[in-house]
């Protein structure tokens, strides 16, 4: 079963605006075992939407097309389908009647023409309701084919998707599973870490397929694979899986889940054991913080952190020696570690970690090369540091020294 | 002019990456007057590479591809557009060295044989030499079209774009300059703030675009236009922006660049003045210190700040009150403020702001509606406080939060 996602609107072809919605929807397909054989993004514009259409019929199972389902003129998605369905547009009572209630909850005033047109679908077409905004969903059956058009505002699409979509497409195909297993690698290249498992990778069941995701120093490596039974399914990932962990027992951390990465883990761990964590940061300013803080729950184990970005605040704040900074410089070994050891004891947290480097792109108050980055870990039965050049390009530099830190802390907490 | 970018990777297709490449991309090729006819993301697939760029061709004028350079199995884009050119790859030598530079800086060890065959080039092509990674970058001519490759990791990606593809693009073809203008403006909504300029934007040059780029509490105004004569374009977009100044000069905070919007216009001032920031942390957990520290120069008025994200760190590293907490609850207008003048203080600087709210999805320790957040802001003189109610998307929440406390903290900056 294949499927094709079609985005369309100006804003995603002069960059205005990241097209999130195809991943969503792949992401949403690939769970029920619906691959996809192409995401193409086009303009508000009738001819090329009606090629890509067919283009993608003679594809694909199932077409996808999110936007252009706006009140404004070059909001031009439905009437096209209609014309390539050779369709007329007919008014949804009911369509009309969510439009006018959700007009009346939130916008208030006449309710204009343009947005009661809004409730014109297609007369071939099923509606699918959109409760959270004025363009509604529509799915059309063409003998086994099937297309949908979704509107383009994120959480309104989301919403059908989960909703509608998904479970109609359950029912109308007989979808196999689709089973991935990321396992989240550090310390190792990607080149090594291939050289490495090269037998086990050469020995894989066929349908099985493999994928190195690389990324600014942590290494994701994807088990792919697809089938009717699920129980059978998933235990012929975990045998090969069980295979793969000897050959990479020192570099494997852990499986990356749906909602995120390294700070997965540790915030799992950490909530698990009941134990707490405070960040000391100077170069990556905030950014190390922010990978717990985004998600939710992280008051369970984060007590907070310190962005020590001068050193007059690392001595003030932190309690930084002036000794250690002038006989060491402040980016070095030691001030990291006093970074971590100290906010260890500010926040009363179990463990710390800690960053001081130079990101660039000029040297700064030291003299430490562009790119070098010292990390410090603090428990409370002992505290080190690792020295690190991580290139020049500044938000890279930021980027892998988080990615560093995670790996120490990983390291360290699982130690424990 | 016309182009079309194509992303290539499993990862794109089942929705573990999100394609930020061909909104970057789009945008620096709009800048250079050259529009995006279609963005075509697929798989690492021999036949489905061939038949899109044959497509891509048949349409447009440059094709650029990312992704599936890497040095493993699953990397395949470089021998499919050898074979799609009909040639064949041959060593680098000054790829090589680079590839031998990369792996003695940063990895460490014996080079392996696929890293070395990164060096492998089609030997139609002219490379890009790539410093941030071991895949270079391939420039094909053919006739009057152009065919780019570029690694898929967006660093390497973007660099290799600024560096050598927009200049020789520009050097290839006649392309016209765009010119954008974009305001920044904060405090009215868009209805409101089309019904202020409308006599303004009727009167504006037919070649001249106006577009209200509303994002989560800010608001951007970008008038465009593209000629061949930069010198008289500039002068004629700078005169209309005078116009429309005095019209919203107390929404009106500046013009955004390249490098970022809000937090640039504060640090440049900042500098400016010779004047500090602290900044004071709960619910926005490093998110607004790292919108300062991720752009160079902080360090010039950026002394530090605090992630205070228990309540007990809002006492014991910030000295707020337990009397204070206990009678307005840790989410509370009393509370930022005695955020915002600690960390004055324990920074020793000339302006604070913080942050405390419930991002959600639940409700946290206090009992503050999901969406709640306050702001504040210290200066010498006096500190004040302001309560939002910023919706139920944890993220959401958290982006329209640092964009209050930028709004809030330009304000005050600029008053002085």
């Amino acid at each position: 079963m294949q499927a094709e996602i079609i985005t369309i609107g100006d804003e995603l072809l002069i960059g205005q605006v990241i097209d999130t919605n195809s991943a969503f929807i792949a992401k949403q397909l690939n769970k029920i075992g619906i691959s996809i054989y192409q995401v193409t993004s086009v303009q508000d514009d009738r001819n090329h939407i009606l090629k890509t259409l067919k283009e993608a019929e003679s594809n694909s199972d199932i077409i996808i097309l999110t936007g252009g389902l706006g009140p404004t003129k070059d909001d031009i998605t439905k009437k096209t389908i209609a014309e390539y369905f050779n369709d007329t547009l007919v008014r949804d009572d009911l369509v009309l009647k969510n439009i006018e209630h959700l007009w009346k909850s939130y916008i208030g005033g006449k309710l204009l023409q343009v947005n009661k047109d809004q409730s014109l679908v297609p007369s071939k077409s099923t509606v699918l309701m959109n409760k959270l905004g004025t363009a509604p969903g529509m799915w059309f059956d063409k003998g086994e084919k099937t297309f949908v058009s979704l509107p383009g505002v994120p959480y309104e699409m989301s919403t059908l998707m989960e909703q509608y979509v998904i479970p109609k497409l359950k029912e109308k195909y007989n979808c196999p599973f689709i089973m991935h297993k990321t396992l989240l690698v550090y310390g190792i290249g990607e080149s090594a870490l291939a050289a490495r498992i090269e037998d086990w990778e050469d020995a894989l069941p066929k349908d099985m397929r493999l994928a190195y995701l690389p990324n600014l120093g942590k290494m994701r490596l994807r088990l792919s694979t697809k089938g009717f039974d699920e129980i059978k399914l998933k235990e012929r990932v975990d045998a090969e899986i069980e295979k793969v962990i000897p050959l990479i027992k020192n570099e494997f951390f852990g499986f990356e889940d749906e909602e995120g990465s390294a700070e997965i883990i540790i915030a799992k761990q950490l909530t698990k054991i009941g134990k707490t964590l405070a960040i000391a940061e100077s170069c990556t300013g905030g950014l190390l913080a922010e990978q717990f803080t985004k998600h939710s729950g992280a008051s369970a184990y984060f007590n907070g952190g310190v962005v020590t970005y001068s050193t007059e605040s690392k001595k003030s704040v932190l309690g930084v020696s002036k000794e250690v900074i002038d006989s060491h410089s402040v980016v070095s070994g030691p001030v990291a570690e006093a970074m971590a050891s100290n906010s260890l004891k500010l926040f009363d947290s179990d463990f710390a970690v800690a960053t001081t480097g130079n990101a660039g792109p000029t040297k700064g108050e030291s003299d430490a090369e562009v790119g070098t980055v010292y990390i410090a870990i603090a428990s409370k039965s002992r505290v080190y540091s690792e020295k690190f050049n991580l290139g020049n390009h500044r938000i890279k530099v930021l980027n892998k020294a988080v990615n560093k830190a995670l790996e120490m802390l990983l390291k360290e907490i699982f130690k424990n």
